[in-house]
């Protein structure tokens, strides 16, 4: 998982972000992409806030599932999808801050379904600061109606 | 955990709800409460998406995390507020329909830590799906600076 | 899920628990079994610890996980066998008493993947507690080498 | 979490490790210990295997467990002890081979949770292959009535 997406592989991924409407919803913008890694950014607003103003946890995990599924869609041949069966997420600091990256990774790719991980930072004043861990088990779909990328 | 909330009960949580922006820009409402049950409903729309035109997984876990939180708000005393601290969340089947509900419960409440979980069901055509299953940890706060409910 | 299991059916979770040589080390016995639903009982004792002389939450998820994937298995075809893909598991109070019973459920069977969950009483004077709760993804397999039940 | 654990806190973590039942019941060792790292090692044996032969998930996360809360109590002072409040635990492949060794380590330690991980590898043939990966929640406690370390 070293080296860069072919010019392909990228605009496949962008392709599939652009259809996520939720991560337009949120104002969430796709980062760097590279194989088995994915990143994507999130400028706290309070449209997305939880009730003590910081950034809600479901926003936090939209963003860190779709930075790992697009890290497992990277390392899967074309005629394959994703879907998430499962994430856990632990919130360790509350999501304030001037803007959140979701790293995305694959931990380990089996043939059907794909460990993979996220860790969110929150970014203030030039610092940056561990604020979710998010671990998803991935599945590998091919062929069913409807559903590509 | 039987019987009704009262009234101040119930507003408290109402009006926690209410500053969750989130919920807003989803489009999620509160439905009913009781003590140690509370139900998040949110009506699919291409805004809440992910890139199959499902409901994204994180506006999913969203309202499942918020119905969980809820119900653990509920079983406690007024002076002390929540945060999630994790929680495990399995997809179980594309989310789509007329209409989403979350049904988030108490499964047993400690000192610190009370363990949650949420089922959202899809209806559809009058039936109703299990299509996600989630268990949270929610930490119960008092008297962290500007923290409540 | 209602019913029973027929002989060929129970009989052959009792041959496959029999083969799960960690129960036996553990102390742990197979009790009701019926369509989507296991009991394993353990006894308390040193050899299953950790350092403050509660059962140790390996011991606990052993028998959790277990009690899970046998009721996965007893949803399924004689043909298919079942991996834990994953689980969770909440500790929810210290594992003590005179007997620690898990009860495995299925929650929803998929064509792979299965939920499960399962509850962990701690019974001590006529009284049982809730101690831990999981939540696992078992996979449908067949035909892996040498993979049976 | 640099440098070297002193005698003390070493001598601390080899004596709670020693009064686990389940490790030597196991047949598990503690291995390396250094601030916020901890490696557990055990040979599979029929004893704590599965159905199909391979070392069962539940010692596969005890080792992964105790790795994980040694690495979190090594970055305490010595007045607190360790409780785990919830693990996830993913199986990526049979825990087979020569050799089972988890490290643990400490993601984020806050005041009263800290985040752990735990990587499991089977070595064969002079070889390691990753196959588990555990997420656990400890939970820091003093005080509470004959709990130490």
């Amino acid at each position: 998982m070293n080296g860069e997406l072919n010019a392909a592989e990228a605009a496949r991924i962008r392709a599939s972000f652009s259809r996520q409407g939720l991560m337009a919803t949120l104002g969430a913008e796709l980062g760097a992409i590279a194989p088995g890694r994915v990143e994507i950014a999130l400028r706290p607003h309070p449209g997305i806030s939880q009730q003590h103003g910081f950034v809600h946890a479901g926003a936090v995990s939209a963003i860190a599932d779709s930075a790992a599924g697009y890290a497992a869609l990277s390392v899967l041949p074309p005629e394959r999808g994703v879907l998430t069966a499962e994430f856990k997420i632990n919130l360790l600091a509350p999501a304030i801050g001037e803007r959140l990256v979701a790293r995305g990774a694959v931990v380990k790719a089996g043939k059907t379904l794909l460990l993979t991980q996220a860790e969110v930072f929150a970014e203030a004043e030039g610092k940056e600061r561990l604020v979710a861990f998010l671990t998803a088990t991935m599945m590998s779909i091919a062929g069913r109606e409807g559903i590509v990328d």
